[in-house]
């Protein structure tokens, strides 16, 4: 795997612009959240002016072996079929960038179907799915490190379009299965905290993935104990999840925010701050869903998320959905009165 | 007080709102909170096309005798100085209006200050000031009833420019005396329950603040012993919130939707519940911030708000921060496919 050089923000600058927010005609903390994220986005942007500009999602669609299994209420045809509906601007996905402004990119990194002549689909394939975890490593050295690069080209080809926030999202029937275990294993927590019923699955679904995750688990710690971070993550991810993870490390390194989403997407930050602890200061957590494990996921990275709506779509859904109040923490300290302009008595 | 003519929810429309969500190409339910707006909107509106038209915010000036108790960290001075910066543009509630789209009226109905030459200040005013309910009544009851009607008439214009989403907000200093009066007659809680810091106070603050409102609510209890609504609202509240209550009363007789703020709208909410129970089918709860009480108020009305920010400026910066959701809500039943027209595999 190649290495990324990610920095720890440079807190010179966060007295400078905690006084400028501190003087914006409000009582001191009045905007709450707002404030620690216009801090947040200051120190990244190291600048007193922050932007927002030319905001992009990723959409990374990749099929899982372990889905064969049945450990996911939906079957793997729902993956391709949603990467042409999404094609076609009809997904939650669409809604939500034009709501926002996003530019969406669309990229197939291991979808099992031919997508290649399908128009508004960047064509990164992998392989058809990966393996089936259940008997053996997801993917090669070689499909992770192909994994790893094509996220980090996809975050410079932003950044290199004048991008400043990246959001991330996937398509990929069963990919709460791979989340679980990397929880489980990065996390050091009991698998059963980590499953929950993904897209829709019952009690006795729930108990069905519970089994087979074990069983993958138990091959795995056999095969390998040292418990080595980039093991775990080969062995379990899907490829849309490693190609997350290296549109995150890429764009922590180019000094982009990063904008994350759900169960999934938060697995992947955290596989993410495993590889490269500083990542973690770019990140901005969009949502916490109901997923089981993902606020005890969240809380492991101490990471408080903007939004709680129940959402479980995935699709980078969550993270888009959080963007407005991204924007008006840069606003509130772009376009705010300070008291001595706007003449008014300080609070206290 | 004048009489309004508002209807409960038909609720006949609701099993083809549901049918219309359900089959949106995604997980069922799992647009969380989005999907439990859109029902309510499309109930409010009476349609499976709902509309967000000209959102409009109603920001409304006054001061309060109980001021001069020294209940408050701020000095009154700021209600007027705070009036005129948001006439200039400069204040949070204009970048939020400006981020979101909202059209924004300020009001004076009871700043004492004379405003009526400031450029972009309606003039409504009803005295300056209301009258120090320490030792009797905030006002008449002739001013209660015009701070009513000038509420329903603000919200008559919005309504007749083809708003169909109405946001409301204050700025009035020391209005959280008043509302966590309003709380605890309203809700029959203890007063302590109901007081907190507001913008700032230290402890000792807030137990002055604690005697000087038990002192107000005795002396109320001794003169209006039969605890009448109407009463209870007029003797206690600013000329701000009872124009608030009359916007939410005229706004949900016209079938708008009402975004609700944090504390002091969140009383006003309260208020307009007590006099008409079917208001509470037309608004929608921004924000639930960390003022002491609002979460109790919240409960007692069964309402879920939208956003938890920690957010504590007032001006209606928790209504409108929460837009983009309701906005996001309409979007997915207007704009997202249906399984069949996605050509997707139903999901379950």
């Amino acid at each position: 795997m190649r290495s990324f050089q990610i920095c720890h923000l440079d807190e010179a600058l966060r007295p400078k612009v905690q006084d400028r927010i501190d003087n914006l005609n409000k009582p001191k903390g009045s905007l709450g959240r707002l404030e620690s994220l216009a801090l947040q986005i200051c120190l990244i942007q190291q600048t007193l002016t922050p932007s927002l500009h030319h905001p992009c999602h990723l959409l990374l669609g990749g099929d899982h072996g372990i889905e064969r299994e049945g450990v996911s209420v939906s079957p793997r045809e729902v993956t391709w079929q949603q990467m042409i509906n999404f094609s076609k601007g009809g997904g939650g996905v669409n809604m939500f960038c034009r709501q926002h402004g996003f530019s969406l990119r669309l990229v197939d990194v291991g979808v099992d179907y031919d997508l290649s002549a399908v128009p508004g689909i960047i064509d990164r394939k992998i392989a058809r799915g990966t393996e089936n975890f259940l008997y053996g490593p997801a993917m090669t050295v070689a499909q992770f490190d192909q994994a790893i690069e094509t996220g980090a080209a996809l975050a410079e080809d932003c950044a290199a379009e004048g991008c400043r926030i990246l959001s991330i999202g996937e398509m990929g029937i069963a990919n709460t299965s791979p989340s679980s275990l990397w929880m489980s294993l990065l996390c050091r927590l009991p698998l059963a905290d980590c499953i929950g019923a993904g897209a829709g699955l019952d009690t006795a679904g729930i108990r069905h993935k519970q089994e087979v995750l074990a069983r993958s688990l138990a091959r795995f710690q056999t095969l390998c104990p040292e418990n080595d971070p980039v093991d775990i993550i080969r062995y379990f991810g899907g490829f849309e999840m490693v190609t997350a993870i290296g549109a995150m490390l890429r764009a922590s390194e180019l000094r982009l925010a990063v904008l994350v989403d759900g169960f999934i997407m938060t697995a992947c930050a955290l596989a993410s701050c495993r590889l490269y602890p500083a990542a973690r200061d770019y990140m901005i957590f969009g949502h916490c869903g109901d997923e089981s494990g993902h606020r005890k996921m969240l809380e492991a990275m101490q990471a408080e998320p903007l939004l709680r709506l129940g959402l479980r779509l995935g699709e980078g859904t969550g993270a888009l959905c959080a963007f407005p109040l991204v924007d008006s923490a840069v606003r509130m300290i772009n376009e705010m009165n300070d008291f001595q302009h706007a003449n008014i008595t300080k609070y206290f």
